[in-house]
């Protein structure tokens, strides 16, 4: 599905951290999330921006509002893992981030996931995606 | 919703930890997850029992295969949030734990998830809830 | 060595989640320092004051620029953990903050550290602790 | 001084993520653990070996019993951080590693530290750290 994007992919490698894994000894739920927003950072850094610099830095956020994940197979610790990230959708006030996350040497998926963010404004109110953030995600 | 859940419902109640936030002064998004996990925990633990030692020590775990969240209102340092938990749908492999996070102190709804958890037993295979696993969690 | 401080002393009690144990199956080492800060928030909440209200929200923070921790026995999902959190030193413009951590019900020491942190201003320099600072710290 | 090590020093660098800062808006203390224990993975890693196949799969662990940090400067998001990991002094049942942290684009200094870590064995005794294992550290 991320290949059908009419938008953009960055894709990051990161290592599994000791610190990711859990007693179970797979890494524990809650970082694939971490990992969709390193993906995200990513998604400016690779095209030049950068989220505290051209977000943040001119008064707006773009909050999770809401975020799905379906995981497929287990990651471990050591192993390379590829986060590929692109738009899934962008509209006026909001914009849906897309990933997939793969074992970086086979290639093995295992995880998708999105993550929908709202524009938010200084005063905390959703806010239209002002152009030159805009610009920054789609061009 | 949760409110018509036909099996029990329980609370649990913490305070948001510095280590919780992030710069935007917030807690971040990744968290809400560990806290769905301290639901379930909770969930285990004030009906008699413990994750560890009823599922996992007889050779089975209950990994998250699928995760939702709707981020409603952010939770800041030092509140006090309630996470209420629940099971929404369980199957003979598979069963779904509901959660509602709220500041405690005022009530405001900061959050609704669910997750999505298969059986697997010690060769890594979906498999049947055991009849004393199921117990811990229905009855 | 913390029973002869000769500032106060105040204990929280808080239950090892799932997500702070690693794959040797005990929890890993950065969560403590984690639960050294909520031995500090709670110094601050049980005193009737709040690290955000008082320290950080007047212009002023108070960051570790020093630790040191001594890991004497491994905590493990589900237990109920003692941290008792009490001042150690403090100068001018630096406070020590020691911390004993426990297995609440047995009583074994699990770790024991302590953090320094200096008082610094909104310019970021290093500052003298402002007298309503240090009244909530060591009164 | 970690310059002056008689032993191999290796390089990791990594990137700021959102998710490693706090409210204060600077990298959170506890994640410089983590990152410690990235710069021991390395360490490894870069010579040939790897700490979940050659010591924990062959029955140990070297689980942190002392831990020291000083902080001195603090790190932000999407900077690029360098951490240098060395050998501080093998002795035949303990080791102990060092770290340099260091803003990767200016050079200057976050943080320095160690970790004494005990080779602790599969009753969880502390044992010789065997040959084999002691060779992947120090040759």
């Amino acid at each position: 599905m991320i290949e059908l994007s009419r938008y953009p992919t960055v894709e990051t490698i990161i290592r599994v951290r000791y610190a990711e894994t859990d007693q179970s000894g797979i890494v524990y739920n809650a970082h694939y999330l971490i990992w969709c927003e390193l993906g995200r950072g990513e998604y400016f850094w690779q095209r030049g921006g950068d989220y505290a610099k051209d977000v943040e830095a001119s008064g707006f956020t773009l909050p999770v509002v809401e975020a799905q994940l379906r995981y497929l197979a287990p990651a471990r610790y050591g192993e390379m893992v590829s986060i590929r990230t692109t738009i899934k959708e962008i509209k006026s006030r909001e914009v849906v981030f897309a990933y997939e996350i793969r074992n970086a040497g086979t290639g093995q998926p295992l995880c998708t996931a999105w993550t929908r963010h709202f524009c938010v404004n200084r005063s905390g109110k959703v806010a239209t995606i002002p152009p030159e953030i805009r610009a920054k995600i789609v061009e």
